[in-house]
């Protein structure tokens, strides 16, 4: 088994600065911040923190790239970061912009597809990055961390499908409404 | 603690079979039609059965209703559920038409957040529920199939969320074009 200290092949091109567990302090005054370990107590961010690593990426480096695997997912501890989707057209399209306590990369951890956008540090960033390897070490070495970390995953997911159905719902009303009005 | 057999208030409606032990056999059938226990084996399975309720819906009965509290998703074992939602003129849009081995209501199992949509038997349906009392029952008293149990969840969500996600961009680009396309 990988040692939880050596760095992510996809994140070779970062400043790599060992596990978290030096950092879990940063972590813990993220919490008002960040859904992931809002309901966390400091014993059980330590505790995450061991299976974290922490990276530094300069302003312009990629973290995420768009259509790449990846097995990773990120908290942002200092920075900021871009999140950008090409359109149809191959023009990048910037779909938020996130900062300390944000998560990036859930989905691709979980499910191993393709990256869905890319993010790009716009300022020096720093991320404490969780990988599925190291989520499973979780779930088996400390089951109930696990469970809340992954209850947590959920709750997130769920909350922004839902906002994601709500929005494409109205779109698709509109467009609705605008074919019957073109039809009067 | 409420017993495992005992009935949920928002299906008090429907006709209560009992736990779900005794549908282990039927639930086990649909591994290749339900991504929820696709990876569960024989004993798993058994196991989680002792966590859900089976329920009668006849023809035509509501069995979640869009915009009510609810802290259960269900299994459909036999029949067929139409998943419908209003539109902003209060008119019914079905979403979906769904069978045996399809979930429905992991969303709000989960964040407790009002129900998407409605979901109608159209023909005799049989379902088996698991409520968010017994998934934190599973966590603490099966921890291994509790995370297994989220982690499925979780995979499903995500793999939701991209879809949805895809189709709001590829909208968002459509409408992007449409307005391009009008000014020219």
């Amino acid at each position: 088994m990988r040692s939880m200290a050596e760095p992510q092949d996809h994140l070779a091109h970062l400043d790599h600065r060992g596990d978290a567990t030096g950092f879990s302090g940063q972590i813990h005054a993220l919490i008002p911040k960040c859904k992931l370990i809002e309901n966390f107590s400091t014993a059980e961010v330590r505790l995450l923190s061991h299976f974290m690593n922490v990276y530094n990426a300069e302003r312009g480096a990629e973290i995420i790239h768009e259509g790449d695997g990846g097995d990773f997912m990120m908290l942002i501890l200092e920075g900021k970061v871009e999140v950008v989707k090409q359109d149809r057209w191959n023009r990048p399209q910037v779909l938020a912009l996130v900062d300390a306590g944000s998560t990036l990369g859930e989905m691709s951890m979980i499910d191993g597809e393709p990256r869905f956008a890319t993010c790009i540090a716009v300022e020096p960033t720093t991320v404490a990055v969780l990988d599925r390897e190291n989520l499973a070490r979780i779930i088996v070495e400390q089951p109930m961390l696990g469970a809340k970390v992954l209850m947590e995953l959920v709750l997130m997911l769920s909350q922004r499908l839902r906002t994601t159905s709500s929005r494409l719902v109205q779109l698709l009303d509109e467009q609705t409404e605008r074919a019957a009005n073109t039809a009067l």
